[in-house]
């Protein structure tokens, strides 16, 4: 694959395939990225899907590898008030049908794939690094006495968010937020 | 298939399948469980697996309804130290892989199937109501100042443990549990 990486068409076709499987996996599902289905929808041969990605679970994960995740990445005093900013911004992502899709895949998928597990501890890592970051300069500021481990911090912050977008399906309103921020420590 | 329902063979076979529907799903995932791999692993035909069931999700489904759902059933005062043992019954739970598995699926499979988006509201709905309840029983008992509505309890109880057993893929440990306790109210 190297050699042929800078001919255009197939930078063309690799570009097609991934906007065709993450059409199939929004639509249908995890289980429904398959070469068969993912030639359909990108209109190409099934033969070009397979050489560009011999493996389905690895295409699955590049596929959602193009979303951001701009949360929680630069942290700013007052650290309560940009919490319930970055946290809000968060809720209000998980409202969506794709962002939903994207969670459940990474946490579904990575329970029997390498490369997605790999993709989920990266963001994992990122997000409760951030926020335990974010804490402790709070802490060292004057800003909070700390009710909980920094590390500890992402999944008390996000677990509410997550759990009521994936499980509940519901939204996450202001007044959840504000009890996760305080149960974070208290805020002076 | 009601005039059969009682032909010890017909039920035989339906236990086999389902059986092989659990073995599949959780060694290769919600994705994997088709009529042909559900088939090989029961050791039985096809054809029989589309007579019990014609549409996998519906199978997948069942094969999940078996798992019994057991956390926050006899509310107990004190309600902190309950809530407490709750939680911590249900952390550790969520420490095995095959429970993961049935959070995961039911979360990510319900975006696209309507029998097992039914299950997740039963789910959701269940274990909110009862958390909602013990929360008031505890407030008009005395035992507690609430911090938050009582329907937003589950989301805030049980989403850290759900987060870190699915995103961080790790263990819940006691100190996060009195954080979410905690967070729900000052308890007296």
């Amino acid at each position: 694959m190297v050699a042929t990486q800078d001919d255009p068409r197939f930078l063309r076709s690799r570009e097609a395939i991934l906007t065709a499987a993450r059409e199939v996996l929004l639509a249908h599902g995890p289980g429904a990225v398959t070469h068969a289905r993912v030639a359909e929808q990108a209109g190409i041969a099934r033969a070009t899907v397979y050489r560009h990605w011999p493996r389905t679970d690895q295409l699955l994960a590049e596929a959602m590898a193009t979303v951001p995740m701009p949360f929680f990445e630069a942290p700013d005093a007052p650290t309560r008030e940009w919490l319930v900013r970055e946290l809000t911004a968060l809720a209000r992502q998980l409202d969506h049908h794709d962002v939903r899709v994207i969670a459940t895949t990474l946490a579904g998928s990575a329970l029997w794939e390498d490369d997605m597990d790999a993709r989920r501890a990266r963001f994992a890592d990122l997000l409760a690094g951030r926020l335990a970051g974010a804490l402790e300069a709070a802490r060292s500021r004057g800003e909070v006495d700390l009710h909980t481990a920094p590390r500890d911090a992402a999944a008390l912050a996000i677990g509410p968010l997550y759990y009521r977008a994936t499980i509940e399906r519901g939204t996450t309103d202001e007044g959840v937020i504000a009890t996760v921020v305080d149960s974070l420590g208290r805020w002076r």
